[in-house]
């Protein structure tokens, strides 16, 4: 990831455009691939932090995700463009919190957050296990830079009437 | 939903079989698809208490997520059976919050949950409106249901490293 301490926005870490196969009969892009893109996003960050799928393979391990919150705040048509950017909100040695904007790729409106919880397994196991040294010190690098980065009034929310 | 005060268990609004373009190169569903799963049961909610879709583009009126929190317990692989079973948690005048549980069909193990937070809207708008009184009545009764069934456990959660 490109951020800086001090530098306002994360990273953008994957850009597409609404497919037809995306949208439901209102033509607007559907719950279901908004989770499909903001997965993408999550396999870029896997590739940034060195657990590219060559790697996982390679070394029996893998990321599952435990949970997500999303949070979806516009539509979008077919054929729009789409861009994720990414913040890590904090990282132990086994997990990850991942959050996710996406934004209209033309006007830059917020469409939809994903904050999500990460682990780290031995599919071996499969069991959690602490990532590798080499993997952990790329995590805490970003942590470190992405602590300057305003946190995003959707982090943290559960479901409440009230 | 054939729920009665008393019985423990929410009922099935929704089943199917993890089709092949579900799965990742791992044979397993991937997250995306599980929230389609999710999806479809909402859309089986929506006809349960009158807001199928004739009534929707009838009136003019539909049901937007707001906010959805998943979480991934257990895999499944291509052509595995998938029950879910949908609580209603709370409504108000123009929301619901309800809970859905995806089982193993077959050994009934719990793979995943969906909280969703939704809002009644008027799509001439699109603004938030109230439910018609006839739907209403019809969450009324629901609500009042299921507030016999235990709490899930899953319910209310927000992503937290700590």
């Amino acid at each position: 990831m490109n951020s800086r301490p001090g530098k306002e926005t994360p990273p953008i870490l994957y850009r597409d455009r609404v497919r037809a196969e995306w949208v439901d009969y209102n033509g607007h892009m559907s719950e279901a691939y908004y989770v499909l893109v903001f997965g993408y996003a999550t396999d870029a960050f896997y590739d940034l932090i060195g657990m590219d799928d060559g790697y996982r393979r390679r070394a029996a391990r893998s990321v599952y995700t435990l949970e997500s919150h999303i949070s979806y705040l516009m539509e979008i048509d077919e054929g729009g463009e789409l861009v994720v950017r990414s913040q890590v909100l904090g990282a132990d040695r086994k997990r990850v919190r991942l959050f996710h904007s996406m934004h209209h790729g033309e006007h830059g409106d917020l469409l939809a957050t994903s904050e999500l919880m990460l682990l780290h397994v031995d599919t071996t196991g499969p069991r959690a296990t602490p990532f590798a040294p080499e993997i952990q010190a790329r995590l805490d690098t970003i942590v470190e830079a992405h602590a300057e980065l305003p946190r995003p009034s959707q982090a943290g929310r559960s479901i409440q009437l009230n």
